[in-house]
């Protein structure tokens, strides 16, 4: 009887809870699927190469035979570039990539914004890029009913990667266009070592489309993008954070994003198993 | 002639510059300060355990013997700890440092703020207490004639090493005291990616005790502490920066801090040779 409440409460804890694709980066879609649905995982957060070389409709299919949704599509974004030439191809690229979160039943397409140029030291000039990049997808992103979610990345990759590293500069930019199109993500990797993250997130409000999950652990890996934590093994203080993200009256999904070998390596079920057990400890409670 | 002028002009230009010790990692100190006196450098940064272990006066008297001033002395703070003793061990050892930094004969002692506490996640306690230690210094700084830099590091050190991770929030701690002895460090290497660091730059105006500079290069290394690349390197708007810092009035040494194997392994007289002229070129003309 107390294993059946048990099961029954877990099952209502994790309705919210959704696995990133690339925490399981080494599982196929069909497998992160049954091994999500077996779990009582309730949603997937995908990517967009996997989605692209099943094909969109399939994978949307999939997921929804299996009884799951889709909280976001990865990627788009990465518009800094010196040739104008090529920021259009990226701006079309990312029309593409509006069009498969919409196919694939996500309203979520989050937007990495990218890094300096090859060459290039002008921040400024890079993050100008980024805005004019947000706003020429707005139009589309709300033809196909696409919400763009302004991802801040940790500092740390500033320079090669995202040139938005704070909740406040996402919410700079993502506040020049409509809150029914463009909005933020709040990865607590990303933004936990902010002292200013709890107003930050206060002022998100309702632009909160995507809350991710993972934790900050040390030594780092070289090349760092590879260095992230299961919840509970690290620095961030996940209860805190999902309060506040709470206090927001944020409800969708809680997306779980780590990217580690070490976790890589395992049996999907069992690392899902490990996902959720760590979830169920550190964050839904709060959430 | 020409090649007079250009000489006269170079000792001009490094008339501000200092080597930070950890630049030239594998000399001594001997070494350091007869390349540096060789090459026309006018400062060097020293660090506590290289001066303690030759002896602080003796240090001292190198230095000046060799016609050369010390632009500050690394590192006092690593505040946080869980025990109240341990903290109150701590408190007592920077007041070495202070007693170190007045006898070797610079008024900036740099500190660095620590990390959490092993296990701790409480990162608004772990800043209380390095505010606490800061304010235990303040009188025995005055006393000495020694004024406490408190030094934002990157948010990647967040975690493990600097619970100080911007200018705001270090001006934040050092407004809590007067101007006379709590200021700052601006290190390019440590603050570059902020959106707002052009505005804090101003706002530290007279708070600034050191400019440190070297250069964002990629991919980090595992570890990520020497990872930094030589000035010019990078990712870093030092023109920029250099400029920001001079319009504040700065007018004290520019310090030249790289933590990087490569260079390390370099004989000290190339290392400092290479460290000239990429200040020359890439520093001093804005300084």
């Amino acid at each position: 009887m107390t294993g059946q409440l048990e099961a029954r409460s877990a099952t209502t804890a994790l309705a919210r809870l959704s696995i990133n694709q690339a925490t399981a980066n080494s599982a196929s879609l069909p497998q992160l699927i049954e091994v999500c649905r077996a779990a009582g995982v309730s949603a997937v957060g995908l990517w967009r190469e996997p989605v692209r070389s099943m094909g969109v409709q399939q994978a949307a299919a999939m997921v929804t035979d299996a009884g799951l949704r889709v909280s976001s599509l990865c990627r788009g974004g990465f518009f800094p570039a010196l040739d104008a030439a090529e920021r259009a191809r990226r701006i079309e690229d990312n029309k593409r990539a509006i069009e498969e979160a919409a196919g694939v039943g996500t309203d979520v397409l989050v937007l990495v914004a990218g890094g300096l140029p090859d060459g290039s030291r002008d921040l400024g000039g890079g993050r100008g890029m980024v805005l004019a990049g947000v706003a020429a997808l707005v139009d589309h992103a709300r033809a196909h009913g696409v919400r763009l979610a302004v991802e801040a990345l940790h500092p740390m990759f500033c320079a090669d990667r995202c040139v938005v590293v704070t909740l406040d500069q996402a919410l700079d930019l993502a506040e020049q266009f409509p809150a029914d199109v463009v909005g933020v993500v709040v990865d607590a990797y990303h933004v936990w070592w902010d002292p200013n993250v709890g107003e930050q997130i206060r002022r998100a409000g309702p632009r909160i489309l995507s809350y991710q999950v993972c934790d900050w652990t040390t030594p780092l890996p070289a090349g760092v993008l590879v260095g992230r934590g299961m919840m509970g093994a690290g620095a961030i203080d996940l209860r805190r954070m999902t309060e506040q993200v709470r206090a927001t009256g944020y409800d969708r999904e809680v997306e779980v994003e780590i990217f580690n070998e070490e976790l890589w390596a395992l049996p999907p079920s069992e690392l899902v198993g490990r996902v959720t057990s760590s979830y169920l400890r550190h964050v839904a409670p709060w959430a």
